[in-house]
């Protein structure tokens, strides 16, 4: 099947949806946001409801959307995507040319899955992962003192890095016992420092994540804690794992006790269920947890193929984003979790969406004609209303913001002060700020109106656990990857991210010849050598 | 003397940048960004160079700048507010009415300082502090078995969480040994659960900071908090310290351990420099580096005085600031420190920058004709390399970036790999995408193609320490209120968070009658009623 790749302003429905956004919804009018509106503009899947009352539509703007996904074909696009068509592509032009099957991770609980292959390969992965956490638990596996290991170094960037802390740090309550994961990720030395000053070199396991086996940072930082193994005395290839692909200058059992493997068909930015995130989450959270992660991602992929946009989360999430970033040309979206556990959830978020969906070109090499990927960005509730807030409610720039919130803490603790606990002053407050943001309010004092209009969504679900988060995770990513397919953009590669590799190379070359006090080729790159003096950095060396 | 308070588009330059920014300086020409320019566009004060070759500016633009600097009266008016004038104000309607003195915080190192009273206060508070701090390090003051105190947990939100937490964890390798910090700010019940479950009462201090006394989540985790002492068997009471405003209901002796005081001329988020931020860094980091923190800041203070932009870095990152957002028109500005150290300082830029400029008044109380405090986000680098910096170079929006680097790291640890080290690559990483952003590759295929002219600064230091951070934290608060000044706006309040605590208390007013069993008086707040059941959580308490 040959995939749709029409531009958004090129569907039918395109220019009635223009005409619908010059007169939006007005959440700000007496009744704008009333008790009926705010119990039908609700749907829920996997765990989670969504809430919508609180956008700048109508039921008029809704049908354009639902024109709008079916006219793109974005639903069709996902199942195409899904049993392993190759969407990974910029047709007439040399690109990446590679599936697309992150949800074949999670497609492990059925006899048909959609793409056999690679779920078959994620089962081999998995059944290995469980070999080696029981060997841990029964003490079959343990350091050269049959001590049982008690941390792990997780070294990775990027996908490696922020997917898999985001899941850990909102999990860590559900952390097993003596069983604790730090990360390595920034190539500033620093990075490394703080955690080898904290840890029990001889009692830590260390995964090394990196798909081709080279990422300058990852390389760097395994070379660094490895010095630090040897400098212990102590074997590191005994202590570290490879998480890599196969074949990769990684993929080589001497010097790695154990290696996983992930697969050209995953992108790092989706890879937090492969064994990018599973073998790091199976130590520190155990592998029932890995599993309910898993589940929670399969059910939110099953749930979001619902062509009805009023039934599926992901793609309404997805058509309000497009109607807010196109049709009311809002740049921005903030994510704000209530909850201190998702606090680097934005920041992976920001990483999936714009790396994702950055781009200026269409999937046949065209330059796109309309606005593509928002700037993603957040920090937790409450704290953020004590922040930045202010320039959501009064600030020249309109916000969309989508709220992510839980009727039930993690812990054990709270407390009823006042007549509510915590837990309900934080769900309280998150209700209030949609609220607020959509109606306004007028004043006599012009500093103290508030004009309202700020569109919002609420995500809720009973509990942050290891499914709802599974959930939660593959929400945002259908939600990227529906939008990347409506924006008819390439949302899988990331040729941006190369010319920055390429000019750092020439600094490191500059650098690199300064430091063996080689004859100074200042003209090789001038602009690279100009500012290497302008920052000072050549200033030390070229005392000598 | 009468401040200025003009409009931005009634100044007599606004025409004429206007002009100018129709034709901004082309970065991405061979030549645009040359070794001679590299060289010129620099300037530096108090251990930071700020670079400024990659901005779209020419000498046209900087003369155009520097008259609006002049025009506007921006440094005279940074001098008043030091000086103590009321500026926290909108004229001819009820506002805040107060001075504005946070530089008076390290503004005592001189027997003529700005405002005598308030650098009289601060030094009282200071004299306060290092005596608590002598006391401690003497073994004066210890716990009730006679042990020192290792831990210390700071209670505040927004102001009083994000920018103490911010420079302690940047200079966190400067801890004294045997201390640690912790922070509790979230009113997320699981906030504390995570911070009580690791820490020893017994040997923690506790120190709860609210000007007001009031703050709700502030006084709800103290009561937490004070709550598992009590459970513990330990008298709270010696273990915890108030820093607020003098005669808060906070301010009570027989509560807290010692007060350190906070003044109405400090806002919250200009508040790390006074004890909000030194009786918790002078615990963990000791009291030498408390003041090599104010020393910095002052030295900026000072240095922002100058009126010539080409030789004020403050001044001249907030003109080019407004270039970026006010003439070119771009909405949003990254923070992009290559330091992991710095992992929170954007967080705490956000709220200094979005909560001071976000807003739509001048302080006049007229609605502003103009644009005024962007959308400030960011994440170290090189993080974010691998992350969002995908859309920085290829997306639909541009993006300003502010990099920030340091020749030196701060720890021991580092390796030269490949004949550079980590340092080095970090350093080499950060020149290389300002560089990469601004000129842009040309590519025959259009996926590879990058347009360059995408702007940005870069901030350098020799290495990330408390002076240098006083300092950079010091650049950052004059940058925002010189831009405020400029904007013609209150930079010093924030009732746009007023109608979200409004709304949040009718919320509670719900959920209150309800856990209590009473009437539910469902018509009291329709809407808030409406929003508890569609977001399920009214659910469980209506099956009684």
């Amino acid at each position: 099947m040959a995939l749709k790749t029409t531009g958004l302003d090129e569907l039918p429905v395109y220019e009635k949806l223009m005409k619908l956004a010059r007169n939006p919804h007005d959440l700000s009018v007496p009744g704008g946001v009333n008790p009926d509106r705010i119990a039908a503009y609700k749907t829920s899947a996997a765990g989670f409801d969504l809430l919508y009352s609180t956008q700048r539509v109508d039921d008029a703007v809704l049908n354009g959307l639902q024109q709008l996904a079916d006219q793109s074909g974005a639903v069709d696009q996902f199942l195409e995507m899904k049993r392993g068509a190759v969407m990974n592509k910029i047709e007439g032009h040399e690109s990446e040319n590679r599936q697309v099957l992150h949800t074949a991770c999670r497609d492990i609980f059925s006899d048909s899955p959609y793409n056999t292959e690679a779920s078959q390969q994620a089962k081999q992965q998995l059944a290995k992962l469980k070999t080696f956490l029981t060997e841990l638990d029964k003490g079959l596996l343990t350091n050269s003192r049959a001590e049982n290991f008690t941390d792990y170094i997780n070294i990775g960037i990027g996908g490696s890095d922020l997917g898999p802390r985001s899941l850990y740090t909102a999990l860590s309550a559900f952390s097993r016992e003596n069983r604790k994961v730090h990360f390595i990720s920034n190539v500033d030395p620093d990075d490394a420092a703080a955690v080898l000053k904290k840890i029990d070199l001889s009692r830590s396991l260390v995964g090394v994540v990196s798909k081709s086996g080279t990422t300058l940072e990852t390389r760097t930082n395994e070379e660094m804690v490895r010095a630090a193994y040897s400098s212990a005395g102590f074997d590191s290839n005994k202590h570290f794992l490879a998480i890599t692909g196969q074949g990769s200058p990684m993929d080589n059992p001497e010097k790695y006790l154990r290696s996983f493997h992930m697969y050209d068909y995953i992108g790092g930015r989706y890879s937090a269920t492969s064994m990018v995130g599973a073998v790091m989450l199976g130590f520190g959270l155990g592998c029932d947890a890995v599993m309910d992660i898993l589940r929670g991602a399969h059910a939110m992929d099953l749930a979001a193929e619902e062509r009805d946009i009023r039934k599926n989360p992901a793609l309404l999430l997805a058509l309000l984003g497009i109607w807010n970033r196109n049709f009311l040309g809002y740049e921005t979206v903030a994510v704000l979790p209530y909850s201190q556990a998702l606090l680097r959830f934005p920041a992976h978020l920001q990483q999936c969406d714009m790396e994702s969906n950055g781009k200026s070109v269409t999937r046949s090499g065209q330059n796109v004609s309309y606005a593509t990927g928002p700037i993603v960005w957040g920090e937790p509730g409450t704290n953020g209303q004590h922040a930045f807030y202010q320039l959501l409610h009064q600030g020249a720039a309109t916000v969309p913001t989508e709220f992510i919130g839980f009727r039930q803490n993690q812990q054990d603790l709270d407390l009823e002060i006042r007549g509510t606990t915590s837990q309900e002053k934080l769900v309280a407050n998150l209700l209030a700020q949609a609220l607020a943001l959509a109606t306004g309010r007028p004043d006599n004092n012009p500093n103290r109106f508030f004009t309202g209009n700020r569109p919002s969504s609420i995500l809720m679900a009973d509990k942050l656990d290891p499914f709802t988060m599974g959930s939660l995770l593959a929400l945002y990513e259908a939600k990227i990857v529906l939008q990347g397919f409506i924006w008819n953009i390439n949302s899988f590669d990331q040729e941006g991210v190369q010319l920055g590799k390429v000019l750092a190379n020439r600094f490191l070359d500059h650098l690199y010849v300064v430091n063996r006090g080689e004859a100074k080729d200042r003209d090789k790159y001038p602009e690279s050598w100009a500012m290497l003096e302008a920052a000072g950095i050549l200033r030390e060396y070229q005392k000598q």
